[in-house]
């Protein structure tokens, strides 16, 4: 069924993402953080598959499916919040891709956008409901909407305010939400960088080098928010270093040591890899 | 639903087994073989997920499961064999776990049990079918009803032989089928050994001993079968010394290093440590 294609695509783009390594500063299957490890991010890419099911066979309810999965994943691994950047992009990904006849690029991305701009004030208090309960960790936020304030969420409804027009404010300064408002730009021209090196080499290193591409060429904007700016400048300027000169293993080697020496994570980089992987599956990469 | 958490304990299962580490002369994430990655068995284990939820929603049709699980896992990566074994043992376990009530391990046996004896002919001849498609290497195999040969499917209606006993024929020389037939006793055994394992040690590493373990009190039949009877009760031998110096990593590296060399893999042991792990997650385990 189109619904399970969609989940297992899915599922596979998470399980693949966490595995590459080295990826600097992030969990692989060679690098686990203190508290999070590698098979927590295993386990929840199990938890969350009847979740993708489900949103590939809904044409809406983002806010209530990203709840779902989150909870569903903390049911299955302690290791704290593995898949909330991820899952917010996966789920109306996965609506779209299961909405759409075929697996045609263009339309699903059409249709991703579509799905973001139709959501509503639901969404939105489904999605503060799961900050909490996800134990997101955010130190900038949407300032009049503080995501940790039971408050915000009366707020939301007296203003009627929908998910996509609060990730509109937050757009300006964290790269998940402006994929969510801006249609995907970057986890569709990541996934074609992605496909295009994996035809060159092993789908490991097809991730890495696609995940550096993006830090590169990006300021990841968790990193930004959690270490500053002077910080997010750094990683982004390594990363280029490491792309202009052929992504040597051992520089990627000593750049993740680094990262992990002052943790340092650029969790939105990992998020959209994982989302860019998905298009790729689901346009026929396989290993 | 009862299915949806029997798959992803099962799925969850293959994920934990692939990716521990040291894991003598098995696949792991630090060890590809020359044709079948670890990727391949991350993928495997995605597509065979809506096998695994008919499975749980089943009473019937082992052989036609296993060979739709086969099929899918060899649509979704090209390395080949990655799940065949697991998925003999996998397959009615699971059945028996979505048809009993909670998940009691002792009812969960005895109907697994059950499933296996009531299996049929049309059991057998899917299994059969499924030999040449997925691609197993068998060097011995039911002399009378060569694996390999289409026209042992004739013999096998002919004669009426149910899949139960063709498999009774086979668990004289091989573990997995000893397990079908015999009703799983070292499977629940091993479940026990790695929960207790899991309770003092990571999960990864609870994999490792529980694995070597298994190889230091079973010959594992599979390189029995593929090398011969000197080169298994070697590896017997040398798991158990592992076993009684307390699993020293070290030692544990240097036997996958000498195994590897040789290209003698315990197939066995690695699909009874699924099942296994399927059992313990179902009970419970959680990372």
């Amino acid at each position: 069924m189109k619904e399970d294609y969609v989940a297992r695509s899915a599922q596979l783009a998470l399980l693949l993402e966490v595995s590459a390594y080295p990826k600097p500063g992030n969990v692989s299957r060679m690098r686990d953080f203190e508290d999070t490890h590698y098979e927590h991010f295993l386990a929840s890419s199990v938890a969350v598959y009847p979740v993708l099911r489900e949103a590939a066979a809904s044409d809406n309810g983002v806010g209530r499916l990203i709840r779902r999965g989150v909870a569903e994943s903390m049911k299955w691994q302690a290791g704290g919040n593995t898949h909330f950047g991820a899952l917010l992009l996966l789920v109306p990904l996965a609506m779209a891709a299961g909405a759409c006849e075929g697996h045609n690029k263009v339309e699903i991305k059409r249709k991703a956008k579509e799905i973001m701009q139709n959501t509503g004030v639901d969404d939105a208090v489904e999605l503060y409901r799961t900050f909490p309960e996800a134990k997101v960790k955010v130190s900038t936020d949407v300032p009049e909407l503080d995501v940790m304030n039971e408050a915000s969420i009366t707020k939301i409804k007296e203003k009627k305010r929908s998910l996509c027009e609060i990730l509109t404010i937050s757009a300006s300064y964290d790269l998940i939400s402006r994929e969510l408002v801006c249609g995907f730009d970057k986890t569709f021209s990541y996934a074609t960088v992605l496909a295009n090196f994996a035809r060159e080499m092993s789908i490991n290193d097809a991730i890495t080098h696609t995940y550096l591409r993006l830090l590169s060429e990006e300021e990841d904007t968790f990193v930004k928010m959690k270490f500053g700016a002077e910080k997010s400048e750094y990683v982004q300027e390594r990363a280029k270093e490491i792309v202009k000169r052929g992504y040597e293993i051992k520089e990627i080697g000593d750049f993740d040591g680094e990262l992990i020496a002052q943790g340092i994570n650029p969790g939105s980089a990992a998020d959209i890899i994982a989302a860019a992987l998905f298009i790729a599956v689901l346009d026929g990469l396989r290993v």
